[in-house]
């Protein structure tokens, strides 16, 4: 018996369910109608593109033998039935068809489905800030999006760029235009980049990172007006600013393309996307839908969240694929994962942060380390700084930040593997991940990080993150400060913008009877190992209230007095 | 109240439990007896200072600001009392005493102790062979080792180097020597390396890439002799042949120090370990051990296992110094977690393999996936090979092994994470790692071999691993050959060393019916991507009995046509 399945978008989700009924489904009859002109594209690859990483748009777009998955190789490698430029404008679920324009002839079409695949994907959205139209504003989402921007550059006429918006694909393109020889700056509402996906303190480290090389972020500004003069673009100007410029990239967010499915009465959720369940199956049982169009549950929560990424997109389409044919499948949701890098800089997050967790009900507690992806011994060994969450009462791991010149990839895949598997503190501080000089510490930063928070939640160390202190400091707390560098040390790496005593570890159990013993002390060093060796000395010599400072000196994200 | 806390041995286990107690149990009074030279070192980055990566053997016994962390340092910083050149001779239970010999002065003392703390680690085996006693014949196992080995290459004489046992050490010292303008030869009695650890395929791999770098490798010999000319070393002669050699190093394995434990009539399990309980405690309740000596349950399958590993130690040596301090703490056990880095090759393994699971009556599966670290189009994209283990049963990631140029440490991690948690591979294919394309494929490898897996149980992907084809043809089975790659592919990347049909995938669905369809067919490509495509398309046009190879001929492990 023929199944027609009918799939409104080509990219991610679409394609994948395509690709896989056709492995798994010898009776359905497979049509994609896509809007655009490109299929099944690295859509997460486009800033590398604009950055002249990847050198043909073709690449993008290609099997990695280098055969364009475009409709002939659908039709001919799939056997399935591809229609560009074809534009869903209306699902009739009575008489199960969807009409579509044909963009090109601006014909109306029918196309019957017995399943129906819903992959419309998401859109930037385009604040109506004036001058939004002038030439040279962009956005990058799409494939046609990326040649503009491309094409722009190659023009040889682009020494500034401004862009409106510090999430994570404005973020990603700083470097794309950056290492073009572009002056770039950044405008974002919040004071940090990343202000949905990273706590304040881990879009500072960015930002720190950032400077360096050259980048300008203007944090808290609200774009009023995109200039132009005689028709040309020639500035973007923000509320205490104006910021010369001779592009400009929009990107303050996407959202869902629901339209059609709102049209169609199926059932819409909170945070805009597509409702489905388990089964990735819409309101109604003979349509699916997948990709950026739907919410998801999230594994912690079970709360329905918006996760727009390619990746999930094609779990998805495996799981739509699998249930059209008949193979019950579930997709159990995300764990709330993202990852950029910008220049050698890595930074990521899954799960909650402990502000999150805490709104969720959850006894959040959290820690920060700084620690080497491999051994100081090893030639290119690098800083890794984590911000590990875990619940007090279940002791579970439910969420982790990282940044890093080291590799911070590895650790947060661990981390994420970690809050889907459930695994407690305890468990993730045991777990023998692989250890060899090349790869990691003794003990990695992962299972530093658990050993960390064990000790916080079990009431062995008590200590401040960065922010803590500078809040409390600010608040008039007037604690002891004790560094316990070396002098050398101090001299080169920077010191807190507070007061401080400095006592070399090695001299601390000696030299501490000079200290009065009734201050409250916070100890610290460049990572705040040492920092937490004279936490327990200081506590074995009759001080009571000591804490430490997590991560030290290196995991300072605010401005150190060098 | 003051406790006496006696540690013998200061390497890993011993030195990181001193260092804990020093920060959470004020009433420790820490005494440390190491019958070496040298304290707290890491022992597993010894090759790489053979290998001359780490310039300084000071580097390895050093913190991260180059203080040494020697007798002095514990003394001063931590509080602990450090005898090095002690060797601990008996343990006298009912006294709470160990006596020790001062290696230096030759005196007999004795040491008190409340709590006792055995981390006597492990020792290299020296076989009996003949000439075992030549001057330069090495064993790599503790500093010393590593500082005569090391003064043997920089005197200029070393040409030609025989490593005696293909095991992790043996092999990690193959790059440190290769890489220092020795000839290197590795002898073992089984035909490919590490067999202690990957299957054979596996070993094949890795096999594969030293040949590319010249080293030899003398599979399935036994060493009969070193041989040595006027008391100077000249060759190591195996069953076979007689191989030139100014260096030697035996590697045949370790065995764990127990000595002193089995005087003192705690218990030894059946691989030759102490047994301790979860608390690290033996049978005796004032004596806790941990480290190289000890057996450890495996998180798996529950039984004893021995994995000698500083990693694990370091592990260990926080659980026994938390229940010293009376903070109830466990040691769940290991996933028996190795790696290995041997020039650009990575290659690793956590769980069981697909046999040992078999043997502990889980329904074992296996899968064999071969896949890109990061997507095609970005520059330094390069291969993992993945083996995945789950159970039919429960679903549960059972165990994997990983090799490649590409970045397998990452995707080991994972699968060591998934495997301590419990998750069943759809959980696993399911998992939101982090994607970027920096960082991985928009469905990383991971997701691919969870993937490819759950096909294969559920019936949806008849597959066979490189080995089961080479042996089913090898036994007489005679299937049609299927190669869907370009024919300048199969030019450049070889071919499997059967008769076969090349037809490039797009042309599968016309050329099809030219094919005899009452044959066995077998379906491949480069990696078998498209191999499993052209199994879906035969299986559609009505060949019944079609199968894929995993890994295609990138996953091959035997010799290609070219």
């Amino acid at each position: 018996m023929v199944k027609k399945v009918l799939i409104i978008g080509g990219v991610a989700c679409g394609g994948k369910t395509a690709a896989r009924l056709m492995r798994i489904d010898p009776e359905a009859e497979v049509t994609i109608l896509e809007k655009g002109e490109f299929l099944s594209y690295a859509g997460c690859g486009l800033p590398y593109y604009v950055g002249g990483v990847v050198k043909e748009y073709k690449d993008l777009m290609s099997t990695p033998i280098g055969v364009i998955r475009d409709a002939t190789f659908f039709r001919k490698v799939k056997h399935v039935d591809v229609h560009t430029s074809h534009l869903a404008t209306r699902i009739d679920r009575k008489n199960h068809t969807v009409a579509a324009l044909d963009v090109a002839s601006g014909e109306e079409k029918t196309f019957p489905y017995d399943k129906l695949v819903i992959a419309t994907g998401a859109s930037p959205i385009r604040p109506p800030i004036p001058g939004a139209d002038l030439p040279r504003v962009f956005t990058l989402w799409n494939m046609p999006d990326a040649l503009a921007m491309r094409s722009a550059i190659d023009s040889g006429n682009m020494k500034r760029a401004v862009i409106i918006g510090g999430g994570l694909i404005g973020m990603e393109v700083v470097e794309a235009l950056s290492n073009q020889g572009l002056d770039v700056s950044v405008v974002d509402l919040l004071e940090t980049p990343l202000p949905a996906m990273m706590d304040e303190e881990f879009g500072m480290y960015l930002l720190k990172a950032l400077k360096t090389k050259g980048v300008n972020f203007y944090g808290g500004e609200k774009v009023q007006e995109i200039v132009g003069c005689n028709g040309e673009l020639s500035a973007v100007r923000t509320d205490k600013r104006e910021i010369p410029a001779d592009m400009v990239l929009m990107a303050v967010g996407v959202r869902p393309n629901t339209a059609i499915a709102k049209e169609a009465g199926l059932e819409i959720g909170d945070k805009g996307g597509i409702l489905v369940d388990l089964h990735m199956k819409t309101s109604d049982p003979d349509i699916y839908a997948g990709g950026d169009c739907v919410e998801v549950d999230h594994v912690l929560t079970g709360e329905k969240t918006w996760q727009p990424m390619g990746s999930v997109a094609n779990r998805q389409g495996r799981v739509i694929a699998d249930n059209i044919a008949g193979i019950p499948s579930t997709f159990h949701g995300v764990a709330g994962t993202a990852i950029m890098k910008a220049f050698e800089y890595t930074i990521g997050k899954t799960g909650q942060t402990k502000e999150q967790a805490l709104a969720k009900e959850f006894e959040a507690e959290a820690v920060t380390i700084v620690d080497a992806d491999t051994p100081h011994f090893m030639p290119g060994s690098a800083s890794i700084t984590i911000r590990l969450v875990a619940d007090r009462r279940t002791r579970k791991v439910l969420g982790a930040q990282v940044f890093g010149p080291g590799r911070a990839d590895k650790r947060l895949d661990i981390l994420v593997t970690a809050v889907t598997g459930g695994l407690t503190i305890d468990m993730l501080g045991n777990t023998d991940v692989a250890y060899a000089p090349p790869y990691s510490t003794a003990l990695d930063p992962v299972t530093h990080a658990a050993n960390a928070l064990k000790n916080k939640i079990d009431g062995l160390m008590a200590s401040l993150s960065p922010s803590e202190l500078k809040q409390k400091i600010e608040g008039g707390w007037n604690p002891l400060l004790v560094d316990v560098r070396t002098p050398d040390e101090i001299r080169t790496q920077g010191q807190l913008p507070y007061e401080f005593v400095n006592i070399p570890l090695g001299m601390l159990w000696e030299k501490a009877k000079e200290l009065p013993q009734n201050r409250e002390v916070v100890t610290y060093c460049k990572i705040s190992v040492r920092g937490w060796d004279a936490c327990a000395i200081l506590s074995r010599l009759g001080f009571e209230r000591v804490s430490v400072l997590e991560g030290g000196i290196a995991g300072w994200p605010f401005d150190l007095v060098k």
